[in-house]
């Protein structure tokens, strides 16, 4: 899968590429991810790549030709979706990093300053906002997209399975996990863990995770899948939940 | 203020601490960025950091004392808080952020393979999660908190006020913005933003937020205190909203 990242600011993408799963992925061909600077298309003779809002206000505007040269440059013909990394998108979860695992190709606008002229958005397929909260620019943002997306594609991961166990896969968050030594500052890990009874982990692992949803993230426990056994646990401890 | 992050990836945070806001912000010393490696803390003889999880299942699970052990180098008698980048957090947003901005000093934890030991709960504050999806390790949500609450610190961007006006910060998404030039490939910027008129020019925006919020994020215009003029147009419009 080809991830092309256009950015003022490539540099801040090395120190994830060069580091963990990433790193591995490429070397193994598995991705690749082309860093293009955007201030390289500008017409500017001063190199600028933004300039003060029409009708006032704080903060800079990322210019539009830059940003549609840059883009043009990377389609030609190809039908590539464009991605922009702003705060107006449909918030990024584990569904839309699914969907796009399956894709060949794609391009992550990041913008930077106060935003983009609006003219830009002609180029854009869709809006992608990583969460509720403010950043400085959309690189961040894009690297939660790579690494998450990345991670999905066969092979990327030590092991082709690791990824189906973790939290918002399954829908449920994940179980208490325990590893050596058996006894820390006081601290023992459970004994069922060390029985050996595989069908009784995976059943004390289940409510774990339905303790665990239910107490921090109802909204996911709602949305899962439950099987009579769930239910049935689910009276037993009295949570109070009802089915969406 | 002090952000002090444990990680098994420190180089990871190279290119973010070298570029934009958060390299002026280090150099002004509005903040200070310590990249802690938690492998410095194991007592194994063979510097590891991760084992198999008790129970059985894939992936490798963080052991709890080069974690324990690393808080513990910073904290000392001190007070301060932990965060711990996981998945079961709660999710993280603007509100958070704020909050964050007004602390001295903070620990981040990233995770990273499977999770980490259950017992490293005892000595974290507070889960954090950036999102429902999975990442790798906890670094990219590290570099998103760092991003969004320096920029919340006096100082740290150009002019104070820049935030103000932002996605989030005042509970709408932000109304269009245009930059020079007037006209790029047919399209030309709204004749109102060239009029010089502030009372319209303000009037224009705060409608187009209430549109793009409407149209995009419903949910956020719920939680909005909406002006009387704000309730007028939406009448107007014929959007269908009631308020929560």
């Amino acid at each position: 899968m080809i991830f092309n990242v256009l950015t003022l600011f490539p540099d801040m993408f090395k120190g994830i590429l060069e580091n963990s799963i990433l790193k591995r992925a490429i070397e193994k061909k598995l991705i690749t991810i082309n860093l293009i600077n955007i201030r390289d298309y500008t017409k500017d003779k001063h190199k600028n790549v933004d300039d003060y809002p029409y009708g006032g206000g704080c903060g800079m505007i990322m210019m539009v030709q830059p940003i549609y040269d840059a883009v043009k440059s990377i389609k030609n013909d190809k039908s590539i979706p464009v991605y922009y990394m702003g705060p107006k998108g449909n918030v990024y979860n584990q569904e839309i990093a699914i969907k796009m695992s399956k894709l060949r190709e794609i391009i992550l606008l990041c913008g930077h300053y106060e935003g983009i002229d609006e003219r830009a958005y002609s180029i854009i397929d869709k809006e992608i906002s990583i969460g509720d909260f403010v950043m400085t620019g959309g690189e961040i943002a894009a690297m939660a997209i790579i690494d998450s997306v990345s991670r999905l594609i066969p092979g990327v991961l030590p092991q082709d399975e690791s990824f189906i166990e973790e939290s918002f896969y399954k829908g449920l968050l994940e179980y208490p996990q325990y590893t050596r030594p058996r006894e820390f500052m006081g601290m023992e890990v459970p004994e069922i863990l060390l029985s050996g009874n595989h069908a009784e982990i995976a059943k004390w692992r289940r409510q774990k995770s339905i303790d665990i949803t239910f107490h921090k993230r109802p909204d996911l426990l709602k949305k899962e899948n439950l099987t009579d056994d769930d239910i049935e646990y689910i009276n037993e401890k009295g949570y109070s939940f009802h089915k969406d």
